[in-house]
């Protein structure tokens, strides 16, 4: 499977009162790697992405962290991101983000992937991913 | 011109090393208090008014901000906003953020009502705001 | 076991261009959700806490979330939030993100009571949560 | 006076359900500029800036920009920051958001020197700016 890594800088205003990375941008974190990933694997990025396929995303169903080290303001941090399971219309990732070789912050994604609903345009529905998608997410 | 009141607390999340308010926060909080005006004033949300008008959103040309008293975690602030000048396709709020009776911050949003440029429908354009939603924002 | 309800308006700017709140958000909730009971269950604010238990702060060793139904700018929902396990220096939240009856987020939070190490004030160390915290949190 | 230009690549969460980046992150992107100018020129971090000089940050007293041209995910833009004027203990930066060689963002941020005051210090108090580090930001 696919892996590939995203290089972050931690900056000042992803902090918290406590002067460590406020946790829910972790998160962001890992979609950015993911996206990149992506980005990586298909050779054109999401608005692309969603309009060859004609999906709306590819929204989290099922997210997790643990927390290890806090990270700080000017931390230079590498996000390993895996695609670890791939089912017919949703796949897992999973993320290690490291501070050099130590494990900071481990997480993981259930993702969809989503189309507007035809019987209601308004709402969404999942769809299968394309098999090209799938060979290129194999690596 | 048409006035409202947006209560804001000031979240955990909001603040920086410093344990004051992360500056662009406060440009977060005159959006909002932005869109909760417009939708006094129109009856209906920002979603609503999109489809409306076949507009894409009220996107800024010019904000500016003024600083002087920081805010922190847990502070309840009121932001006054005003509906200052309307022109054909742009419009000029002023906020006023207050902790009790003192002013803290001070700002103003230069925003446009833009739609989908007709000849490309990739790209935005400026289209005069509707005589309604301008006597609504009169007040 | 200690439970409130905090409210909250889905911002344009919590939201991404699916048009749906971009999922780390949801944290944000949470987070401001645990602060909220922590303010109604202590009677003072997380400052005042910091300070009167010489603590850092409360941060996260474990989070997750399930997404079960999109939300929108202007949904208005309510996080009903609940201390399900207190042990010795970390306690559980649980998170339930109701529109209406219908539940649209579940989360959990894991955190720990957390001061500067007395050994190397650079780091951090977990503490024995105080007897007056636990028995607040228990309700 | 010293000039930088630092790289930042839009993504999906910096944007809002226009497609567009939201505006605050703008000021995000450039806090982060500014940081950068400030690692490059001395050589150190802000938590160390933030030791030697015994100061809390240098907080905004006035920022203000106009927005030319909306950036979208996936955009790889470059900022260009400048130190324009330099006064006792503030200091005014004009940051220019590069597409390319086409102008989409024009901004500027007045900062103050800032400790806490020794006559009370939960407030904080401008001062002098080092002459150390005005001979750097000249460059």
């Amino acid at each position: 499977m696919l892996t590939s890594h995203h290089q972050v800088t931690v900056e000042w205003g992803h902090c918290d009162p406590a002067g460590i990375v406020y946790f829910p941008n972790y998160f962001t974190y890992f979609d950015s790697s993911t996206n990149a990933l992506f980005l990586r694997a298909l050779g054109f990025n999401k608005y692309a992405m969603l309009r060859k396929w004609d999906i709306v995303g590819i929204p989290l169903v099922d997210v997790g962290a643990r927390f290890i080290i806090p990270s700080v303001f000017g931390d230079v941090v590498t996000i390993e991101s895996t695609v670890v399971e791939i089912k017919r219309s949703s796949f897992r990732m999973q993320h290690r983000l490291l501070k050099g070789e130590t494990l900071a912050v481990e997480g993981h994604e259930i993702r969809v992937w989503v189309g507007r609903d035809p019987a209601n345009p308004d709402k969404l529905k999942s769809k299968p991913i394309p098999q090209d998608v799938i060979a290129r997410l194999k690596g």
